[in-house]
């Protein structure tokens, strides 16, 4: 990779823009992603990971993983020389990982359409997006409804136009509004068009991830081939989730199978809901995510090796009472440190967390339940990290107020993820003899050299006298978070896109339409 | 110290309270206090961490402390061998350091009157207290108003009812009802008869300090001397903050004369808003505190040796636009993570962060605020926390509904302290085997065996359908915490006392207050 991809970007859209984003986060220097210079944390040391990767060996050798409904991937593992029982594949101990080891790239380049929004997926690089999948949305003006092509495009705008989200993501909502077996075409044509940042692709039919394919050739052009490789560069990277528990279908393999032969990004993801998709136990969950992850990912570098990859790990406690999913307790969290450090081992990026939660608003619930989630994200070291801004009630819906108060949080984890500067300006001792005991700093040369940039700006929370702020009106977070929200949305301006390349897009989408008839199937 | 202080406590007062425990908890086991079974997490490692030493040493050698209004002190440190000029107190490099390593304990027991309440300070453990110094209390039914000494003993109350919590802290909320000068004796009184935790001294005299003291002599009778050591033994844990920067003030000195002196614990803090009482920077603050810490606590050690003392950093940052300060932001966890592991060299026990937040109610800017300190606190391996339920507005206010949030969260932080099981029940490989691919985990032996424990519950999240959750009032969080404030204290049961204490309690009361006039000075 060049340095010009990897480079800090500048930002574009001229003055307009770049008065917003001052307005937005003014201390903070925008980047296509984030390069951490903290440790990572890992809960358990090298026993506990060496057990919990035995374990994970004994179940794929004595249980195996069900391939369901797809005969071709049966005979791709019978010729590598796995133990093919029907549906159900076992493993020699260590096949998986010695697979993965031999082929997948440690970090890989996913590019955008502005060069300047690629970002680098692995090593010590954090990518923020935005959350994936609700069939609703809710905001304080309209409560919750259905989410429609026009949401979709506003969480593509509101993505967009936040400096701390670097990919604009997936299926930022479900466009229910638009056929089933068409609605992927506006999908992925809402991110290319309203966005320029990297972003992912249909999974909920093989044709439909192929159409993904396909309008990213004509977005990228000549420079979908890399000239040096003579390989499709990776443009897209697409959820791909096991039906955990140790299972695969049909759909989602067809999906996995498109995207990897094409050299796109796979993220691999179990999906567990510890007590129904794998025991309640922390160890037990983190046993069967290893399980179905590292076949998941041996699948897809013997399809086509070195194709990118990422390990992907979403994982969430019960209510043992309800058996409702919960979020942002501690459980999940011991997880994630454990995975990240058993991803590392593995040598294959990391996506897992995001600013999970349960609650139905945007209220302290989401917000404890959101950050309990994201800070162990942060230090534990994910790689991509999906459902950064947006998700409420167990990511059913997508909340607008939500989305701009998780897009702060991600904000204030770049300055964490910057961690401490040791430099003769950061020790500021000069500071110190100027001031002296009994002093106060405010207005001392120091803090005036480093006023700008000093700390996180939040633009949501308020931190004024209380008289201040009812004189402002009581106002809550959520609140505020809803003006600031219309305010991005009435500001939006899109990233220019040569016309030609729109319409070659458009052109492409409508033909597709009408070879088929819709159908909510 | 015995097996028996330090054992996990059996939970006394009968039936009632163990049911009413069990609603509000029932997956979790009480302690008098966290053991963590996790690592610590550091930003900074040997050389950061050193640098920042240096530099102390270089604060206190070359600017030195100011020891305002108290010519004992500068008759102490002048003998002690350091270098006195007016009130300024300059250290050659590592003195301070040395005497607190030669002298303060590394960790020490806080006797409670129920000794299955002992706290141990220091080590792996993590004790949290309430939030203290509010002026105000807040709750949904009435609004922010002075908080009074009806408002303190309900926060006693709550406090002794949350199993998280193992300590009944100090200034819980400012009385403001009651005189100045004579208020610290209902405060004390309230700590001493409606629960039987731990708690915190007066210090804003002197002679309060001392009032404190015969109190706790009065409480403790027989037990307040140890027998084998004939010393008293620590029943009082008080904090002295520095008047940051570099400066303690004669009130603070004089009420840690008679803490010290009376083998009372002194909680030394360094109260650093960093752009005003110290750089704007992370390292910058952090030499302010750790320059300010090593005085005082060495000062504490000079007066009585092996007097037992906690580190105390309270760090936070400002906005630089309107001064006010600001909480749950990346800067001061940052502060938080090399301020722990700094007090872990140094040999003594740290305190720090809390549920803080700027947030003038329960909002999710005070969760998120919260949240973002509370999980570096614990990650940090803070040994006491201050501010764990209750704090808002800056610390201004004392919430209701906070306060039973923020219990709630000190409960997730047992279940995430307590680490990853890695027993062959927690391993669960059998439960795996049993279940297979495809299959679910939720009625299998293993998931039976650990239904009651195996999550965290939260007596709060609202984990439910959006359709119940309409169904019953589309409550926020803070609605539902103030239902649970009001059942708990509803339901609040005084722990038992010996009527002759309790009279000998309140007799001593009468006869001080009547023995000088009121004052609010």
């Amino acid at each position: 990779m060049s340095d010009q991809q990897l480079s800090p970007r500048a930002r574009r859209g001229g003055a307009r823009e770049a008065k917003r984003a001052a307005r937005l986060a003014s201390a903070a220097v925008s980047v296509p992603f984030i390069t951490r210079n903290i440790p990572y944390y890992e809960v358990l040391g090298e026993e506990g990971l060496s057990l919990i990767e035995h374990n994970a060996d004994t179940v794929l050798e004595e249980i195996g993983i069900v391939f369901h409904g797809d005969e071709e991937a049966l005979k791709v593992w019978r010729e590598a020389g796995a133990d093919v029982d029907g549906e159900r594949v076992r493993y020699p101990r260590g096949m998986c990982r010695a697979i993965i080891q031999k082929n997948a790239p440690k970090e890989y380049v996913q590019y955008a359409r502005n060069p300047q929004r690629n970002v680098v997926m692995g090593g010590k690089n954090t990518v923020f997006a935005p959350a994936y999948g609700p069939p609703f949305v809710r905001d304080l003006d309209k409560g919750r409804r259905y989410g429609t092509i026009e949401d979709f495009r506003n969480f593509v705008k509101l993505a967009y136009a936040s400096p701390h989200l670097h990919h604009s993501g997936g299926t930022v909502c479900e466009p229910v509004d638009l056929p089933v077996n068409k609605r992927h075409f506006d999908m992925v044509y809402a991110h290319m068009r309203y966005s320029d940042k990297p972003f992912m692709g249909s999974v909920t039919h093989p044709l439909r991830a192929q159409d993904t394919v396909d309008m990213a050739k004509v977005l990228f052009g000549d420079n979908y081939i890399d000239a040096t490789t003579g390989r499709p560069r990776t443009v897209i990277t697409s959820l791909i989730n096991a039906n955990s528990p140790l299972t695969f279908d049909a759909t989602m393999l067809g999906a996995l199978k498109v995207y990897a032969r094409n050299n796109q990004a796979c993220l691999v993801t179990p999906f567990i809901l510890a007590g129904a998709m794998a025991p309640v136990t922390v160890a037990g969950a983190c046993t069967v995510t290893l399980a179905e992850a590292l076949a998941g990912l041996a699948f897809v570098q013997l399809l086509n090796p070195g194709a990118p990859v990422i390990f992907g790990s979403f994982a969430s406690s019960l209510s043992m009472q309800s058996g409702a999913p919960t979020f942002g307790t501690p459980e999940p969290a011991l997880v994630l440190y454990t995975m990240a450090a058993i991803a590392r081992r593995l040598g294959v990026p990391f996506r897992s967390g995001g600013a999970l939660c349960a609650s139905k608003l945007a209220d302290a619930q989401a917000a404890y339940e959101s950050a309990n989630t994201m800070i162990p994200t942060c230090l534990a070291g994910a790689n991509f990290v999906l459902h950064t801004a947006g998700w409420l009630e167990g990511g059913l819906a997508m909340g607008y107020e939500k989305f701009v108060m998780d897009a702060d949080q991600a904000g204030m984890m770049h300055t964490m993820l910057a961690g401490v500067d040791l430099s003769e300006n950061g020790q500021a001792l000069d500071a110190i003899r100027e001031v002296g005991p009994g002093k106060h700093f405010l207005g001392c040369a120091h803090t005036q050299a480093n006023f700008e940039a000093a700390f996180y700006r939040s633009p949501l929370a308020d931190n004024n006298s209380v008289e201040q702020w009812e004189a402002e009106g009581s106002q809550d977070m959520a609140q505020r978070a809803n003006a600031i929200c219309k305010k991005m949305l009435r500001e939006y301006e899109p990233p220019p896109i040569d016309p030609a390349v729109d319409e070659a897009l458009i052109d492409f989408m409508t033909r597709r339409k009408a070879s088929f008839p819709d159908s909510n199937v």
